[in-house]
């Protein structure tokens, strides 16, 4: 047994920030490249592209940078690394602050 | 713009708690019966039906508790509504600890 917390950013029906989009730019920051990056989180291409498509156009500045006219490289901004890391700050809180009461709540489970 | 904060609680590939099953047993409480909270909740009776049945299975015991055999009423055990309060509560924890990080991010949505 485990817990699931998620985290989402709406923004009307969708989800401007959340944990695979959060994986996505983590990954997109290690492989240097959306298709890297979703082929790495079993993503299709298209998948990928949609999600970085949906957090540059929600938010008010770029979080990913590409290069224009190719299927080249692509890199987190300055303004999307700040995101990231105040996302994975409030995912950290959010663990923190469940601690007892997940536990509680799992031990009655079965076995 | 707004926050989803959810917390699911796996067994397995199951989730034996979420948002979703904490509002069917509030529902369940209201109503005293399984449709009737299916039918508040937008949801078919078998979806309803498949909701608790995965929740008495999985906890170690019964949530909801119904007349057998019939179409007939049901409610929550104290060990659900235990259960239940807890989840409320981790839910309010949730909540209180994402408080600033949430608003810093969302204050950098578009518009």
């Amino acid at each position: 047994m485990s817990w699931k917390i998620k985290a989402q950013l709406m923004a009307g029906d969708e989800i401007a920030l959340g944990p695979g989009k959060a994986d996505l730019l983590d990954a997109i920051a290690a492989t240097g490249s959306i298709s890297a990056a979703g082929r790495a989180m079993g993503l299709s291409y298209r998948r990928a592209w949609l999600m970085v498509d949906a957090m540059n156009r929600l938010f008010a500045e770029p979080l990913v940078l590409t290069v224009r006219g190719g299927p080249g490289g692509a890199s987190l901004s300055d303004f999307g690394r700040a995101v990231l890391g105040d996302y994975r700050a409030l995912q950290a809180r959010l663990e923190k602050a469940s601690g007892g009461l997940c536990a509680g709540i799992a031990g009655r489970l079965k076995g």
